[in-house]
């Protein structure tokens, strides 16, 4: 007795960045121990059957989405992919309009007859000159005028975080396309499609590799000094990192409500936007984005809340000055290296937490090495 | 640095056996570590969707039968259960006749009419008397003759086990049951089902403790001295954990290629022995057994072989005086139980193995209470 569980490398988070991390040390010839509180891997990507056979995403719709061919190429190997290319519409005055905003979408809720031509002096003459943009409403009526911030915005901006768009900061709205086209394709990346047998089974395969031991169901803290590495990739809170000491972060979260039906198809799109009505946000079929054939169809509605897993980093300059403290600190903890979503409290797509997983590892093997 | 992985208890193996373990383990208050060198838990009982969204048993039908009222209501904690009752033919002589051999076994195979009063009769009049039972063969004919122990046994056993019936011991076919009345069920146990949302969703019901952490794709022996704790039960090969000291100790293993078919049903039972037809044993339908409704339909089909996954251990002298003396090192190890198929060298039903982890975890917090 007297040895503790040694590793390489030690990596906290069994999500996208961590799971690539681990994947990269594994296949360079380092041993790696991934640690997450939950018992599956693959973090807030992880799908699964329901039990009415269905194959759910447990945390919401995961489409994945990219210009990078390294990524597409990387994640590839563990995965065929489904050709997927998502689409989504917005149930607004009993239409089911294209989202994001485009050519179809202003002449289906007008009437009228804008094309691609004419969709940039269309959109100027209804938006808002404004001199600054003070926030995230300024951010969508300068660009789109007020009855369609009013129809698409306003409502789902406030259901999504809880405040106003007059409190948010402009990026965040700023962020939202505008299509002047008729492309109704939610993404436009080179790369688009979902894992052909399921985010879950890829995850597996990524894991499979005989450096990676797996610990399920363990929190950080508790077995913190009970493992020895030569370096550690945090992917979990940064806040409880640093127990909480400069105060937490704020983070929406999403409650779901899964429900079947014994249907064939039960909407149109994969996913249906509402930005008007009830209190959920939206609802997502998946065999509509997966392909799978089954006598019935569930349907998730998502419910945004404060309380339950951090899902969104709430864009406030109270949680970017409060996160900049503990970016402080974490530049003096020598051996960890800081990534993810939770880690870097930013939000990432799927693509962007791998090719941040990528590098990280390929960082930290070339600094090891020329130790 | 410096402490270890501490735990009150390790459990080695997270089959039913070591499952059990843990969770009685946890609700008593003690920390578990169970580690596993498959990248899920629930051992062979492991069941999952394959690319066809067809849930199917990754190694071989798994169908839950007792008569402890304890067990069922232990594992019904943890799932509802579908009141499924098994069913099994024999393909021979083109016909699919029910298994075990009952009444209408024979009438069919003979086209003749024995009753339930007469079927004793009948059996007497065919059974070969023997003075002694030598081996399996004579423990069929000295009870079923050597027309059905040709049709039904001799080849089988030969696929089974790899050598002919006359070189295994008795008691493996002593153990066949007869049915003297119409019942065609495979199983004659008070309690039989299986988990209505699969064995996977059951374990992970189980597992799903706070004191219960779990380590996945790691070998015991890779982990072994970085662990500290209070007691062992190790569910893994005895003769592994003795670094095969005495030798390796003799075990069956099978090999299932799984097929998909676009049609509704492909067999009329949920599982069909093939005596002597092929080199398969039997093909599952796995649909049948679960219940699922989809549009396609997967089917095993089992190859016995000795290479591979650890099933059945072969019912030999020597492999018995083998394990014999394994089990008097076992005796020795102070802190470890060994338990289950593979550490105590028996064949389990899921219902034995789930009591006998239900009276080591009782009798280890007794144990370990009164020191």
């Amino acid at each position: 007795m007297g040895a503790m569980m040694k590793y390489d490398y030690w990596v906290v988070g069994a999500g996208i960045t961590g799971m690539t991390v681990a994947r990269v040390f594994a296949e360079q010839g380092k041993t790696v121990l991934v640690l997450d509180r939950r018992s599956h891997i693959g973090g807030n990507c992880h799908d699964e059957y329901d039990e009415y056979g269905i194959r759910v995403h447990k945390y919401g719709p995961h489409i994945f989405h990219t210009n990078s061919k390294e990524v597409w190429d990387f994640l590839g190997r563990f995965t065929e992919w489904r050709h997927y290319q998502h689409k989504v519409c917005a149930y607004v005055e009993s239409m089911l309009l294209p989202i994001p905003i485009n050519v179809d979408t202003i002449n289906r809720l007008y009437d009228i007859a804008v094309t691609p031509a004419t969709m940039a002096a269309y959109l100027a003459s209804v938006s808002v000159k404004l001199d600054v943009v003070k926030n995230s409403r300024d951010a969508v009526i300068g660009r789109l005028g007020v009855d369609i911030y009013d129809k698409f915005f306003k409502n789902y901006t406030l259901k999504q975080w809880g405040i106003p768009a007059e409190e948010i900061h402009p990026s965040v709205c700023e962020r939202i396309p505008i299509r002047f086209n008729r492309d109704s394709r939610y993404f436009s990346d080179q790369f688009q499609g979902i894992p052909l047998h399921g985010y879950q089974k890829m995850f597996e395969r990524m894991a499979a590799h005989e450096n990676i031991h797996l610990l399920l169901q363990a929190d950080f803290k508790d077995v913190l000094g009970e493992v020895e590495y030569n370096g550690l990739v945090y992917t979990g809170p940064i806040d409880e990192y640093f127990n909480y000491r400069h105060g937490k972060l704020g983070y929406r979260s999403l409650r779901f409500v899964f429900t079947n039906y014994r249907q064939a198809s039960f909407q149109e799109a994969s996913v249906v936007n509402f930005p008007n009505d009830y209190e959920f946000t939206r609802t997502t079929e998946y065999r509509k984005i997966t392909g799978q054939e089954a006598g019935s169809t569930t349907v998730s509605y998502e419910y945004p809340c404060n309380v339950g897993d951090p899902y969104y980093p709430i864009p406030t300059a109270d949680n970017q000055n409060l996160y900049a403290r503990y970016a402080e600190d974490a530049k003096k903890e020598g051996d960890v290296v800081f990534a993810g979503r939770l880690g870097s409290y930013r939000y990432l797509n799927m693509d962007a937490a791998c090719l941040e997983g990528m590098r990280i590892a390929r960082n930290l093997l070339n600094l090891h090495q020329n130790v």
